[in-house]
Formats: structure tokens, C-alpha cells, sequence
């Protein structure tokens, strides 16, 4: 099964599980953070952030890097959440990074599109 | 094209910028990102993790939706360096989203599962 | 000098730095943030909190403790203008601390309802 | 009562807390943090920044400013409770921001070392 199908089929069995679509937050843990609305799911956006850099400290000082799987798996999935809430999807966000990539069909090019955005509230000196 | 040879294909990319692959750190912001070593990109996790949820907090606003899409992509890329400096893939993560979601072949007994995880640091009253 | 002070003086110069207060953003760092709008120094609150727990996780691990002390005075310093801009004061985080320490003189009830506001997104199983 | 009173006597409630000073992981939520180790309190941190970043989100878009005092509370009292488990007080954090500010008697200089070291990471184009 192609990550597309994963991807897809985890965004349905969130879409499924809105309060809206039936969804029980009583039984079900993603009903219960849409159903509590953004500030809940969000938070945990910036938690698992955080689980996954510290993973990638431990594994820095000989941690197991699988605990780093364990950790973007879950940043992912509350990132999915998020994007449910939004109706967004994933693919939205990997038709976004293949736009980048492939802008005028010259990757160091869109990387450095990238660079640009990512420094560009960060001034040089004061 | 799949999501999964996009992001494999990307990952590759991430892969021909590390410095002991040829990438140069004076060109190319991956290579920068990765010959700095792990504090630069999971210093930028923590930072666009904070980005998605600024643009879904505006999104609330009346903000526009796109702008989550963009963030959650640069969380993702920035994820995917730091998975990439320690010998991981995004595959990993999908066959770990997979794994879950497959456990015991009901999706709610999965995210329950994942629940457990979630909240296994957090306890009820003090 | 007291901590009051100290975090009095320095707020009273991040207060000098806002633009309509005469702070230039192309020579103080203080106002550009204030300058750039929240979004630029929130960001910064995200990265700053990131930075703390990379230099925890290093002094879990043999680095060396001073490094924390270097991060937390920058995530009180971002906090702190962000405080600024929405017309707050240390002195306001300072009394809500008390606040709770001192419901009823018993700290420890205080604590209690700290950790039952800290909890309350949180559920127990899913 | 001055600031430097408050955040001392914090610092000690805090430290009375510490699982091997008598604290009561069953009882305290300090207490339990502090005995969960490192990951439990430092997580705290990434999330309560989060929600300094939503509580400022919504007083842009009209909700209370109050309530971004409750979260950095939130947030400063969990640093606290890092500063504790490494050795550290609040007041290190304050001489070294005191020291920043004092840096050869001129403020604009000790804040253009502060914004040297924001950027020390980032570079300028990819």
C-alpha cells in the first residue's frame, strides 16, 4: 500500500470520527480533541514538537532514533487533526512541498525559495 | 504521482544535501541545516510548530486556510531533515501511522491506544 | 538590586523600544520585534521554549547547566515583549503566581488548582 | 512583597517539592513532575508556550489580554520547576539578564550582543 493510500485513509478515519460525521467524544479520542475545538489539538501540536526534539536529544546521546519515529508519527497525526478542522487534507500539504521541489524544475532553486521564506523575519545584526 | 514517491522523493533530495554526500552548506539550506547539526533544524521544529498553529489561530479569525497548509509543510520538511540526519524516512513514520491505525484490525481500539500514549504523562488531579 | 528591580528596569527598556516610543527598528533588535508585529515575537517564544529543552536534555547528558540558565533568560526576555505589546507587566505574571500560591494560605491546594487547570484538556482513556 | 520575595519563595515551595526533600508525588503535582524526570516538566514547557502563543493570538483578535498573563505564569512556573530538577534558581536567570542589560553600561549594546546571539543560527540567503 502506497504512503498515499495510508496518508488518505488516516485523513478518512479522521473525517469520520467529527462530531459532525457521527463521531463520539466519549469513545473516541480524535472526536474528542475536534470536538473541543482548536486550542485542544493545537496544544498538542506544539507537545509533540517538543517529544520529537526530545527524542532526537536522547538519540543524540545514543537513545534509540525509533522513539524519533514514534514521535513524528504522532506530530503527523495531530498536524492532521489540525488540517481535518481546516478541511485540509495531506495531500494539500504534499502538493504544497511538490510545488516547492519542483518550482521552474530546479530543486536547489525552490530549496532556496524555501531558505528565503524560512529566514525572512530574521533580520542580520541589530 | 502518489504521495509516496513524493515524499521518498523528497527524501532523497534531503539525502544528496547532506555534506557527506556532496552537499555544500554554502548553497544549499539543507546542507546548512544539516552540517550545522541537530540543535539547527530541531530548533526550527519547535519554531514552525508555533508557525501552524499562529496561521490556524488566524484561520479562527477569518484568516486564510492556505497559510496552514504552508506551515504544516515546512513542519514536515523540517521533520523530514531531522529524520534524515538520523538514518529514517518518512516511509518509517506511514508504516508506524499504518501500524496503529491497523492494530488488531479496529481503528478505534488503535487510536485508543494512541490516546493511552498521549496522556500517559499527564495525570488527573494533582 | 531586587528581582522586582531588575525585571521593573527591564521592562521599562523594552517599553522605551517600542516604535511610538521613539525605539528604531533598524538599530534596536527590540523594536524590530515589536516593530514586525506579534507574529515575529511569538515565533520567537516557540524557539526560545525549543532552546530550553535542547540545553535540559544536553545537561541530562553531561552539558552544562549554564547553557539553561542562557535559555530561560531568553524565553523570560521574548515573553517579556510580548508582554509589552499587549500592555502587561512582569509584575502581572509576578502577581498571578502569588495569587495562586496563596489561595486560601494552603500552597499546596494552590498547586492543586494549578495542576487541575493544567490538566483540563486532558482526558483520562480515550 | 517584592517581585525578587515572590519568585524566591516560589523557588522554595518548589524545591521543598523535590521528591528527595519529603514532596509527595501522590499529593503534589510539582512533586510528580519532579519525580516523572526531565521529559514530564520539559514537554510542559513546549506546550505552555504554545498557549502563551494562543492566548496572544486571540487579544489580537479581542479575547482577554489576562489570560496571556495566565499562561506565562503558566509558563515561567514550569521553568521553575526545570531551573529546580537542574540546580538553578530563578535569580541565575535574572543576573543574566541584568548582566545583558549592564554590558558596559550601555543598554542598546547589551541588547545588540542579545539579538547577536537570536541570529547566531540563521543565516542570510540559502
Amino acid at each position: 500500500m502506497s504512503a498515499s493510500d495510508s496518508l488518505a485513509r488516516l485523513a478518512a478515519v479522521i473525517e469520520s470520527r467529527k462530531p459532525q460525521n457521527g463521531g463520539d467524544p466519549k469513545t473516541s479520542y480524535v472526536s474528542r480533541l475536534l470536538y473541543k475545538g482548536p486550542d485542544a489539538f493545537l496544544k498538542k501540536i506544539g507537545e509533540e514538537a517538543t517529544e520529537v526534539v526530545m527524542a532526537a536529544k536522547d538519540a543524540d546521546h545514543g537513545g534509540d532514533p525509533q522513539k524519533i519515529v514514534y514521535e513524528v508519527a504522532d506530530l503527523w497525526f495531530h498536524s492532521m487533526i489540525a488540517l481535518a478542522h481546516y478541511g485540509l487534507t495531506p495531500a494539500d500539504v504534499i502538493a504544497e512541498l511538490e510545488h516547492r521541489e519542483g518550482t521552474s524544475g530546479i530543486e536547489e532553486k525552490a530549496l532556496r525559495k524555501l531558505a528565503g521564506h524560512e529566514s525572512k523575519d530574521q533580520g542580520g545584526s541589530a
